[in-house]
């Protein structure tokens, strides 16, 4: 479906959209993005398999069986709160920025792929949490955190470069946000450093960072 | 991605729309949510597994192997209509509403959680609703609906403490809605335990309680 | 989350935005319907299953493999034109509808719900269609689109009798279109009929019929 | 749920709305189209399967078992890729066109329709990739791609036979879209050719091809 020649043409088609005041150029990046988001929340559901009825012969095994499922609760409740958090931020960090380019477009499309990632180190966690050989799991898991630091650099980087902030007061948010996200990259990417030898205490410090942003948030609205 | 820094970013973005005049500020929260609202929908169905038809050799097998699958689209069945009817009064919710706040999102969030976990209880009463051991299916899939009653306090607390509605005429509809959902509550967290003992009553119980509602909910409009 | 008190307070909300002058009171209701039709059609996918790489030896028999998924292939493109129709179909349906009532939103959850339920049966067929025991999928599917005729008539039925239509010109389409609903009932509930005993011709009749509806509404647009 | 009748029906209403002046006919069909983009690219994660973890006895296994679904997130990447640039581009495409037709509407339906297949080549491709019999895989996910060349083909056709283009600078555009259309279609009919007898050498182009129109795509914009 693609060519030079048709890479001129999309970016022309896009040049002649720069000069033309379109006032929401964003509209449909954001409903496109806000699809993505909740699809990916919504999955974390599906990798929590329901024990199979055959090996089950009464209440208590059930109750057990359930019990077996712990990790993958767990997995589902962190990995929806860390969604649900991107999301919250990219909704307020969308308010402030009503212009688009190229590479703006592409640079959330990368932290869109993070997102739509999670369910399987989610599903990972929910599996090994509990054996012996947990770490690989939360290496991963804690990698892809620190690649969604990342995604959020090229974002908000991409949002400054090419002035698409509002004015000179959103602009500040926004290099506090670019600031926010390789502190979060270092952070993450440390984290799943650790993990290959302590992946137990690097998923109780991760839920403790989460749980703190979450009431640390939800006090300061 | 997240640290004290950012949180405080964050804030103060939210913070700033605050004093500007955004309409709609909950048009993005509320496409969000019906996202999230039509994928939990349309995911119960994948929890209904075809017949393998390794195992199937003649007409009369799958027809009965279908029959076996009664349950579970009884739960499917029932778990639309849960979701539809709450889908249907965030909807009305929402429209009195025309302000937000950083706890009447992550509120909503809590509600979207409660009902993204919905097709799993609903699979879980599917595969042992029939079964002598239906009891922890049963009482998962009322302790979900109660949380998601509980819920739908905090959303409507949060709209009514930050003072989000419309009109006082909108507020005290709000205060009734909080209300019903304390009553809601108390309802499914009875029944839940019920359910210990008695899953097939309280499952009985349960599907007349919502066919009532949605008869009513019906005939009133 | 439901009780009497609640079913009240829900109905006043409501009752008080009919009042008013909401200019696009359905606006949400498409975007609800929009995604759940988008996710349906999305789902059939999943259930066109991978062979699985231990049982392949070499190139010839992943071939073979792929050939035998062929009626799954043709029940996920059989599918797919029937959402997409119904999409179509709803999606100028609510261009001439600029009100809205309580039974109307609830009939198109039932329509939603028999769209939802379709990646089942279309499994099915795809599963079942070249055994010698077809009879039930085929019966199952063509019931699925008869309750989908039956969920039309409610919603046109609905928009008619709340008189939720632009003008005359418009509630003149919508009862035609009530009329069709109620001759595909017919139609597909007979097909359901006949399919016990002649399941393949059923399905040979049921695409030609989709075919030419779609050959047709094309060519006229 | 549908007849020549109701064909009449469904093509007089949407004459009645060719002569009123819609401003934004598209609207819907955007909506639409974004939903099933942001659903295929979020089920691309579901066919990447985790482990089971009995097969699984030490840290070292595991890794060893996320290193054999390399393929599968080289997949994962690459179709994401390739999705995320299709919805970039129609993205930028219905920007130039504010009309609307029978026929282009369902001509982004058969868009949709690639788009939609596009998880299960890429679980195939995952699935095969490194044993000796990946070309049927091959083959499979570059008739796809040149599937979508046609779609490409039909919607751009569709928008110039019709005159649904803003204006001449945007239906030159659309023309040279066209062509590359015709462009997409022919390279990769030649690479789902080549792939029967050089399934790696096939992927390796293709990927080549991807990589280079995003990073044009990006340094242009």
């Amino acid at each position: 479906m693609i060519n030079s020649k048709r890479a001129l043409t999309a970016t022309t088609v896009m040049g002649i959209f720069d000069d033309t005041e379109d006032p929401h150029p964003n509209t449909r990046l954001e409903a496109f993005c806000d699809g993505v988001f909740a699809i990916a929340l919504t999955l974390l559901i599906i990798d929590i398999k329901v024990p199979a009825s055959e090996a089950i012969r009464s209440t208590r095994e059930l109750w057990l069986a359930l019990k077996h499922l712990a990790p993958s609760f767990f997995a589902f409740l962190l990995s929806f709160a860390i969604i649900l958090i991107a999301w919250v931020n990219h909704h307020r960090f969308l308010r402030v920025v009503n212009k688009s380019s190229g590479s703006f477009v592409y640079a959330n499309g990368f932290l869109l792929m993070t997102v739509v990632f999670m369910p399987f180190p989610a599903a990972l966690v929910g599996e090994y949490l509990l054996t012996d050989h947990a770490a690989p799991a939360v290496v991963l898991y804690n990698s892809v955190t620190a690649v969604q630091g990342l995604a959020w650099i090229l974002v908000t980087g991409a949002a400054l470069r090419n002035r698409l902030t509002k004015d000179e007061k959103s602009a500040v948010l926004v290099r506090d946000g670019h600031r926010s996200g390789y502190f979060a990259f270092v952070i993450y990417s440390l984290l799943a450093l650790i993990a290959v030898w302590f992946p137990l205490a690097v998923v109780i410090v991760t839920t403790m960072l989460w749980a703190y942003w979450l009431t640390f948030s939800l006090r300061a609205a």
